[in-house]
């Protein structure tokens, strides 16, 4: 008789029959080596959502380039946005920098409902005369499905539906862009991918590196990064820094009003 | 003069000539939005570190065939081991199945060598008689940079240097495998591909939802999931079970003889 120390039972993992992984799991590598040591060879999957980018603005100018045209700044949001589709399963297929011209935005608009799951527009997020980001999918009977967002940063994200398509509207400033595809893009595009929505949102519980000052009127997500293993976070907290979003690993959810909390306290964290 | 609330100061994000990302950051949604927005326009990037994946023992079979052989088991590790490898910026160029037959397996040692930068074996962890993992990189001058770690699961990995690649030995149980994938396979990837290694280990303090029982003879990594936030460890700790890998979104870091903890206190977690 064998050695039994170094035999396992047959079914001791799991039993013929048993649900090893639910439907609209992602299949990481860990999901990926259940799956196959259930003796399965192929796995249905769904469709990645396509996803098109078009970032609005006459200021904008392709990275490179804002040095030599007067008034202009570097378009950085649509890479970041495009960059945050893909880590939640989208496939970019379009990404496009356009002027405030109102003809070309139309078609703009038009081509990318005709191709895309999911236009993301960036800019164009305040409510001047010159803001075009929503009215170009007028034409395409947009249906808001809510605007403006009790949150800081991201205040002006909105979301709508166009010829069945969604439409989501990234504020101008690249903090807020990014903060708001985090927290409104991601789990969309969870949920068109056929997984659950509320996957995206997994806050997590940890320790401060140091004190926090009581939150404000709005809901916060500050940025962070981590310290030892806690959370710190950034000095810069300005809705417009692009240096800073490097270093911020982490959201740090502050409800309103929420109070002051000392080094080592526990607060809601996401990962960004 | 214009609204000055809503005009930001020339170089108030950053200036010329100040660092805005440090040699071998990955280029991540929030780093490559950093970039472009200090108008670069091309990046010198790492190139990929080729990685090929070999699978090696007489009982394996593809996923979908093991029912069919009598003895059989389905492969599983290479599945998980190569999407580590993506995951931490590794391209596979190889992923192969072998049985246990020596020439065979040093002709695959040998084209592996020749064309990966890191070669991932795994089965053939035990020492038994039939354990050619090893010995089939013995022709091409396998030196053992280390061999067997004082860590549970997980210690029969090892790592040696073959005609100048890099090859990295896991173990066969799926679980241990995955683990010392995480653990050694991610930060050795980083480093090839021009970041750094340390990046990969990024141990942050969280709280445990639950009771935890105080460690053992070995450092122990335990495999745990987030629970309202909280860490839990997942009851199955079976080094072979690939079921509970699913749902194991951390490794928690447990010292030899570490101390009973309460619910609430903070364990050294690390995303899996």
């Amino acid at each position: 008789m064998p050695d039994a120390r170094n035999i396992r039972r047959r079914g001791s993992d799991f039993l013929e029959g048993d649900l090893i992984l639910t439907a609209g799991t992602r299949l990481d590598a860990r999901s990926i080596v259940a799956a196959a040591a259930s003796d399965i060879a192929e796995a249905k999957v769904y469709k990645r959502p396509h996803v098109a980018v078009l970032a609005t603005g006459d200021e904008l100018a392709e990275p490179g380039r804002a040095r030599d045209i007067p008034g202009a700044i570097p378009e950085s949001v649509s890479f970041g946005a495009a960059a945050i589709a893909r880590q939640w399963g989208g496939k970019c297929i379009e990404c496009r920098r356009l002027p405030d011209e109102p003809a070309l935005l139309e078609s703009a608009a038009g081509e990318a409902l005709s191709a895309a799951d999911l236009v993301i527009v960036t800019g164009g997020a305040s409510v001047g005369e010159k803001d075009y980001s929503r009215s170009m999918f007028d034409r395409f009977g947009l249906e808001l499905i809510f605007s403006k967002v009790a949150i800081k940063p991201g205040k002006p994200v909105w979301l709508g539906r166009s010829l069945g398509r969604l439409v989501i509207g990234l504020p101008g400033n690249p903090t807020s862009a990014l903060v708001t595809a985090r927290l409104f893009l991601a789990p969309l595009l969870l949920q068109l991918g056929g997984g659950e929505a509320d996957k995206a949102w997994n806050w997590q519980k940890a320790p401060l590196f140091n004190r926090l000052t009581a939150g404000g009127s709005r809901e916060t997500f500050l940025r962070a990064g981590w310290k030892e293993g806690l959370v710190e976070p950034l000095a810069d907290q300005d809705s417009s820094a692009q240096r800073a979003l490097a270093s911020a690993d982490l959201l740090v959810r502050r409800a309103v009003e929420a109070a002051a909390l000392d080094a080592g306290e526990l607060v809601d964290v996401l990962d960004f």
